[in-house]
């Protein structure tokens, strides 16, 4: 698009003029190119950041806390593919590195099962270490069996969703794997719950 | 557990008194049996109420305000078992009822294609859309393919899900869904973050 002021740019991405101020003021989105004291033109670029920055928000669920250390790996250009992927995927996790948890030999036994390689230091290990912890805490432990089918269901998937992101421009396949990675989460995870209802109505009725 | 002061309660639960108290003042965990001006004592049903508010929060992610309201959907002892289920799952989701959103046409035919009933309130086909809608403005649209492999995936599983929940007391069945729902999702993201990492590995190293 032709350059903007920031009035056409909150409009192109449907928020108020305020919250794009903010945006800016936070660091979340790049200064435009100044026109004066007080006034700046607005490009695609920010169009799409904002775009992002929403969706990571409202879609995702992040604080602004973790949307800028996402948007820090998206953006740190020292980094190669690779090591951006994974600092950006790393910072989506909750957990720190879990030691003494009892649920990590299970965490270990289903990997071993599904064949799959993980680093010991993943931070998907410990989350997943964690939540079994506070199911089992709850008296509501998650069996091997249902690990098992979740693995299943995900791994036929995961192979689509990796090699989706064809990309060789470094800055677009990471800002894919953030948006594949967090948005792709509340599909599933609405999917999941339709499903559940389906379910309850079919049985339950 | 026999009856015992503020300070094991807290140790029980691995959390500082402080955040215990918070929680009392908040109204997230009921008061214990006064026996004195300023000392209680706290039972079984308090550890079991900290352990549920700590894993919503630290572990699903819950802000407090969420916190509140899935309890009180567990708590409302003046509604059915059905009634305080769906309450509670209708809590969990982000979104209001949503209009005119492109995607809610997507979202009816995939409910169509796998014959799922759901209601057409149901927040989750408001939440679904708007990811769609999200992800589509970012020019990373979810394939029909993709929604129908994720509904597969996890279509076998929901029921598996929903008849675990076997017991007949109303409060912990509430209880059950709640948990189920909200501390099998970070395992079911784990599980595929995990996949992702492995797949990653195997087609990109």
């Amino acid at each position: 698009m032709d350059p903007v002021w920031i009035s056409d740019l909150a409009a192109a991405c449907d928020l108020p003029v305020a919250t794009v101020k903010y945006y800016l003021r936070e660091g979340l989105l790049h200064p435009g190119e100044a026109t004066g004291a007080t006034r700046a033109r607005y490009d695609d670029s920010h169009v799409r950041r904002l775009r992002l920055v929403r969706a990571l928000s409202e879609v995702a669920g992040l604080r602004l806390d973790a949307i800028r250390a996402v948007l820090e790996a998206v953006d740190d250009e020292s980094r190669s593919w690779h090591e951006a992927v994974g600092s950006a995927h790393a910072r989506l996790a909750r957990a720190d590195v879990v030691t003494g948890s009892p649920s990590l030999p299970r965490v270990d036994e289903l990997l071993r099962r599904r064949g799959w390689h993980v680093r010991p230091g993943s931070p998907h290990r410990a989350d997943l270490a964690r939540a079994l912890d506070a199911l089992a805490s709850l008296d509501h432990p998650a069996s091997d069996d249902l690990l098992d089918r979740y693995a299943q269901a995900v791994e036929g998937i995961a192979e689509k969703e990796v090699t989706a992101v064809t990309t060789t421009d470094r800055a677009t396949a990471v800002e894919h794997v953030v948006v594949g990675t967090l948005l792709l989460e509340p599909v599933l995870l609405s999917i999941r719950r339709m499903a559940q209802e389906d379910a309850s109505y079919r049985l339950r009725r």
